[in-house]
C-alpha cells in the first residue's frame, strides 16, 4: 500500500492549474515583448530608406526571400510533422496533436525572447530585433522540447508539459549560446543544439519519472490500423521537408543548396537500411511500422550539424546507411535495454530517432570540419561555411573540429543534468498528471466523443441482429428454462 | 402536417441538376476566358522584351517569385485546410472536402473574371491579363464562400452550394472593389473583405434556411474520434500557413516580412489563451476539441487587415489574446443563443472564427491605421503601407483610419443584405436539399462503402464468433424447443 | 489443379530477399556515387568564385531560389500526393504508403546516376554534377514508376516492385534522353516522358502478371469510409501542387509563371466536368469517391507537355474540361472493358488518370507547338519557350509539332516493350508474390496490430454485453440441454 507523499491518488483535474498557466504566461510574454521586441531593419516599415543607405537595390535582397519558403517547410514539421508523428497510440491523438500545438506555441514566444537576449539584443536600444530567421530558430527550439514530449507522451500532464517547455527553452537557448556563439560551433541543423540535447533531456526527465506500475495501461499503449496511418503523415511530412530543416539558416546560396543535396540523399538511404533491418527483424520478414515511422528519419538527424559542409553526395549516403541501421537496431534492442535496466521508458523512442543520431550527427561534423581544406572549398568558401572571419581568422579547420567536438559535450551535459533537475520538479504531485492506469488516454485530458456513437452505421447492422437473435434466444431459453422446470 | 410550398417531401436526386449546372457553367467559363482572359506581361512570353524595355537586369524581379510560395501555401489553406476542417462530422467527411473541393475550383474561375473586370482590365485591349496575384486574389475570394459552406454545412445540396458559390463570388467581387479601390481601404488577409464578409454571408443564408425540425439528424451532428484528428489536419495546415494568408499580396519586402511575424505572433497567442478559456469551461477542466479546431485560428483572422501595419510585435500578441478568448466564448455562450434567439444555426461556429474575429480585424485595423506616423514608419514606409500615392498623396493617417471603419461597414452590410437574398434563392424547393432527418449524411449525394463490410477483419474474430454461438445456441435452444414441446 | 512452374504455393517470406536486396543496392549506391556524383557549380563550396567569374552579383541567382519552393512541392506530390492516394484500399494502407516510401527512396538515387550519366556528366571530369535542378528530375523520374505500381498496387511484393523500379528508372532515363535530348522535344512536366511512359509501363507488367483467380480477395478490394478520406489527402496534395510539377524545371521567369496559371486552370476544369460525369453515371446522382479522387487530377498530366506554351487561359480550360470527362468515362467504361477483354487489371485505374491523359498531353503539346508564333511568343520567347538555340536554331515550330509527335510514340514503345520484358522478369517465382487470396491484404507484409484491441473502447460495451449474454445463454441453454436430454 501506498503511503508516501509522490503516490496519493492522482487528482487530474487542471480546471485551474492549466487555465492559470496559460494566462500568466501569456500576459508575461505581452509585457516581456512590449519590453523587448521590435522588427529588425528588414521588416520594419523604414526598409526603403536602409535599402538606400546600404545600396541594396532589389527587395529580393530581403533574407525573407531567401527563408521564407523553409521557414514555412519547418513550420510544417513542428505542427504537423511532431504532431502527427505521435499519433501512433491507439487513444492518445487528440493529445498527441493537441498537446504539440500548445507546447510549440506557447514555447516559440519564449524561445524568441531567450534567444534574442543571447543573439539579436541590439546593443544601443536594449532591444531584440527580430526577423524570418528569428522565426525560424525559435521553432528550432522548440522542437527540442518537442523532442522530449516524446519520451513521456502519454505519461504526463499539460501542465508538466508546459513547465517541461518553459525550462527546456530556456535551457536550450543557453545551451544553444554556449555551443554556437562561444565555441563558435557550426550546427545549422541542430543535430547537437536541438537533437542529442531534445533527446537526453527528454530521456532523462523520463527517468526521473519513471513509473514502475505503467504496465497497468499497456492496452493503451499500442496502435491500431488507423493510428498507424495517421502518424505516418507525420513521418512524411518530417522526411519530406528536413532538407529545408538542415538548410533553413544555412549560408546563402551555395550553404542552403547543399545543405538539400546532403539531406535529401542521406534520407533516402536511411529508408533503405530501415527497411531492411526492419525486415531482418521479423521471423517472416514483415515490416514494423514503428520502424518506418521513425528510423527513416534518423538520417536528417545525424546530417543536422554537416549538411552544409562539402561531405560529399556519397559521404551523405554514407551516413545514411549507418543511421538507418543504427536506429532500427535500437527499436529493436536498446529500447528494451533502456527499460529494463536503466527504468528509462521512453515512448516515442526518441533515443533512436534523435538522442544516437544527434550523437552522431555531432561527430559527422567534428571529422567533417576537422578535414576541411581549402581544396575542397575554395579560400572564400571556407570563410564563409565555417564562418571563420574576424577574430576566428586563424582559427584552423582541425581546431574547428575539436571546438564541434566540444559542442557534444555541452549538448550532452545540459541534456541530462538539466533533464534531472526539471524531472525532479515535475515529480512534486501539483501538476495534475495521470495515475498509471490513466496513461496513453485521452479521456483523462479530453472531452472524447462517446464511443458507442461513433459508429452508428457501422456496427448495428450485425450487432443489432445480434442482440436481436440474443434476445430471441433468450426467450426461447428461458420459456424451455420453465417450461422444464415445470416438467421436473 | 405539412403542405405548404416549401415542405412538400425532398427529392434529393440531382442526377440532371449537378451536371447541368457543371457543364453549363464550364462552358460559360471557357467562352467567356476566350473572350476576356490573357496573360499579363510576367507571365507572357514576351517578358523578355518587358525586361529588356523595363530595364529589369533579372528573372528574380518577376512577381512570381515575391508570391509563389505564399500562393502554394495559401491555395493549401483554401483545399486542405478548409476541406479537413469541416470533415470533423461523423458522417459527413465526403462532403466536406469533396463540396470545399467542387466549390473552390468552380468559384476560382468566377472569381479571376469578377475580379478582373473591377481590377486587372487593361483599358487599351478590354483584357484582363492575370498573373500570380491574381490566383492569389481568386483564392482569397473562394475563401469567402467557403467560410460561407461552414454556416450550412450538412444542410444544403451540392446544387445550392454552386448557387451560393456564383453569388457568393459576385457579391465578393462588388465589395471588395468598394472597400480596395473605391475607399482605398487595406486589407491585405481580408478580415473585412473576407472574414466578417463571408461570416455574416454565411450566416444570414443559415438564418433564412433555418430548420425547425434540424434536431431529427442530431445523431449525427457530432464528431467521432478519429474525425476529429482529421479536422486537425485542417486546423493545422490553415494555422501555419496563416501567415501567407496575410502576407500574400502584401507589399513587396518590409511589408511581407512584417505580415508574416505579426501573424507568427498572433496565432501563438490565440492558441494560449484558447486553451486556458477550454479548460475553464468544463468542470473537470478538460479541452473541447471543437475549440482547439477553431478558436486557435481566430488571431489570423483579426490580423488580417493590420498584419501589414507597424502593430508591433506585442500588439498582435494581444490580439491573439483577446481573440483566442472571444472565440473560444463564442462557442460556448454566443452560438447556442443564436441558435436559440435568433434561428441561426452555424454548423462550423463561422460566427466565432471568422465573422466576429473578421470585425474585430477591422476595427484593429482602424485603429492602428489612424494611429500611423512618419516616425514608426519612416517617409518612404508610410507611403509604401498605405499606398498613399497619387490623388491619395494627401490622405492623413486619421482619415485613413475612418475610411477602414467605413470598409468595415460595406463588408458587413454586402454580407447580411447579399446573404438575405441569395437565402430566398436556395429557399426555392428546386434545388435537392435533404430532409431534416438525412442532414450531415455523406449517403445522401455520395456513394458511401458499404459499411458491414467496413472492418471486415476487425469485428469477425468477435462477431464471428458470436455469430457461431448465437447459431450453435439456437439450434440447440431450438431442438429443445422442440424436445420441450414433445414432452410438453 | 495446379501444377506447372508459375503456380507453385506461394512463399512470400520476404526476409531474407529484400534485406539483400535493400543493402546490395544500397552499398552500389554509395560506390557509384562516390566515383561519379559531386555537387554543381551552384551547390559547391566554390560558388563565390563562380560568382566572381561569371560575373553574378546577388546569391538570389543560385538556381536554388527559383527552383526550391516548386522541389518541395514536387517531393510532397511524390511521398504524400502518390503515398496516400492509394491508402484508399480497405486494407493496405501499410503497403500503399510503405512501399511507395521504400521505392521512391530506392529510385531517387539510382535516377540521379542514370539521369546524370545521360544529362549531367562534366566531359572534363567525367563526374555527374548535381544540383536542385537534378533531385526535381528524379523526382519526376520516380514518379513515372510510382504511376505503374497503381496499376499493380496490391499484387505484388515489395521485392517486386525494387526490381520494377530498377528496371523502370533505367527504361525512363533511356526514354528522356531520346525525347529531350535527341529529338529535343519538350516536355516540362511529363505528359509523354513521365505520364504516357509510366502508365503504359504499369499496364503491360499488369497485363503480363494477370492472376484470373485475383476475384477471391475481392472482398478487400473495396474502400472504406476512412480510407477514402486518407485518400483525399493524396489527391488534394496532388492537386494542389501539380502547378508546381509542370512548372518546376520550366524556363525562368515567364515560363515557369505561366505553366502554373496554366495548370492551375485546367485543374480546375477538370474537377467540374468529372463531378458533372461522376454524377450522371449513377441513377440518383450521387458522387462516387474513385472519380474525385482521380479524375480531378488528368488536368494536370493533360497539360504537362503544353504547360509553359502560350497554350491560353480559355485552351486550358478546354483541356481540363475534355480531361475530366474522359477520365471520369475511362473509370465507368474503359477500366472494366480492359480487365475483361484484354486481361489488364488495373488497381488504381492509372490508366484513366496519367496513360490516356498522358497521350492527349503529349498531343496538345504537338499541335500547340506546331501553331506558335512569334506574334504570340515574341522572337526571343519562341527562342527560350522551345530552347531553338544553336544548331536548333532553323527547326520551325511545325517541325517542333513534329517531333513532339514523334515523342509520343517513344514513350509508348518504351512503356509498353519495357512493360512486356520487365512483367516477365517478374512473373518468375522468386519474388515472394503474394496469393491470389491474400492480394490487397497489408497483413501479408506488414505487422499489422492486432485487431481485437482495435478499438478497445468502441466494440466492447457492446459486444462483452453481448459475450456476456451468450456465455449466461450458453449456461442455460446447455443447462437445459443436460435437463433434456435427462428428461427424454
Amino acid at each position: 500500500i501506498c503511503n508516501d507523499y509522490f503516490c496519493r491518488p492522482k487528482n487530474t483535474n487542471i480546471r485551474i492549474k492549466l487555465p492559470v498557466v496559460c494566462f500568466t504566461w501569456q500576459i508575461a510574454m505581452i509585457i516581456l515583448f512590449g519590453v523587448f521586441v521590435r522588427y529588425d531593419s528588414e521588416s520594419d516599415a523604414h526598409w526603403p530608406e536602409t535599402m538606400i543607405q546600404n545600396n541594396i537595390t532589389s527587395n529580393t535582397e530581403n533574407d525573407f526571400y531567401y527563408r521564407y519558403p523553409s521557414f514555412q517547410d519547418v513550420h510544417v514539421m513542428i505542427f504537423v510533422g511532431f504532431g502527427f508523428l505521435m499519433t501512433f497510440l491507439k487513444r492518445y491523438s487528440f493529445s498527441a496533436v493537441g498537446f504539440n500545438f500548445l507546447i510549440a506555441s506557447f514555447g516559440i514566444q519564449w524561445a524568441l525572447l531567450m534567444q534574442g537576449w543571447f543573439g539579436s539584443l541590439d546593443p544601443s536600444t536594449g532591444k531584440i530585433l527580430i526577423g524570418v530567421e528569428n522565426l525560424i530558430n525559435a521553432d528550432f527550439c522548440v522542437a527540442g522540447c518537442l523532442i522530449a514530449f516524446g519520451a513521456v507522451l502519454g505519461k504526463v500532464s499539460p501542465v508538466q508539459l508546459l513547465v517541461m517547455t518553459l525550462f527546456g527553452v530556456t535551457l536550450f537557448a543557453v545551451e544553444e549560446y554556449i555551443i554556437l556563439e562561444l565555441l563558435h560551433v557550426k550546427d545549422a541543423g541542430g543535430s547537437m543544439v536541438i537533437h542529442a540535447f531534445g533527446g537526453y533531456y527528454g530521456l532523462t526527465i523520463s527517468r526521473v519519472l519513471y513509473r514502475p506500475r505503467i504496465h497497468q495501461s499497456k492496452h493503451l499503449q499500442g496502435s491500431v490500423y488507423q493510428s498507424d496511418v495517421f502518424a505516418m503523415i507525420g513521418t512524411l511530412f518530417l522526411w519530406m521537408f528536413w532538407p529545408s530543416f538542415n538548410s533553413a539558416i544555412a549560408y546563402h546560396g551555395d550553404g542552403q543548396h547543399r545543405a538539400v543535396i546532403n539531406t535529401y540523399l542521406c534520407l533516402a538511404a536511411s529508408v533503405l537500411t530501415t527497411v531492411a533491418i526492419s525486415s531482418l527483424s521479423q521471423k517472416t520478414g514483415k515490416l514494423d511500422m514503428v520502424h518506418i515511422q521513425n528510423s527513416t528519419l534518423a538520417g536528417g538527424v545525424a546530417l543536422g550539424t554537416a549538411a552544409e559542409f562539402m561531405v560529399s553526395p556519397y559521404g551523405a549516403l554514407i551516413v545514411g546507411f549507418l543511421c538507418g541501421i543504427l536506429s532500427t537496431m535500437g527499436y529493436i534492442f536498446i529500447s528494451p535495454f533502456l527499460e529494463k535496466n536503466l527504468k528509462i521508458h521512453d515512448t516515442c523512442g526518441i533515443h533512436n530517432l534523435h538522442a544516437m543520431p544527434g550523437l552522431i550527427g555531432g561527430i559527422v561534423g567534428a571529422i567533417t570540419a576537422a578535414t576541411a581544406n581549402e581544396l575542397d572549398y575554395g579560400k572564400q568558401g571556407l570563410i564563409n561555411t565555417f564562418g571563420l572571419t574576424g577574430k576566428l581568422q586563424s582559427r584552423s579547420p582541425s581546431t574547428q573540429g575539436g571546438y564541434q567536438a566540444a559542442g557534444i559535450c555541452v549538448a550532452l551535459a545540459f541534456g541530462i543534468v538539466g533533464g534531472a533537475i526539471v524531472g525532479g520538479i515535475l515529480r512534486l504531485p501539483i501538476w495534475g498528471d495521470p495515475a498509471d492506469e490513466n496513461c496513453y488516454d485521452d479521456e483523462v485530458y479530453w472531452e472524447v466523443p462517446e464511443e458507442d456513437e461513433e459508429n452508428p452505421d457501422s456496427i448495428p447492422p450485425i450487432l443489432e441482429y445480434n442482440n436481436h437473435m440474443i434476445h430471441k434466444q433468450q426467450e426461447i431459453s428461458e420459456s424451455n428454462f420453465s417450461v422444464d422446470h415445470c416438467g421436473a
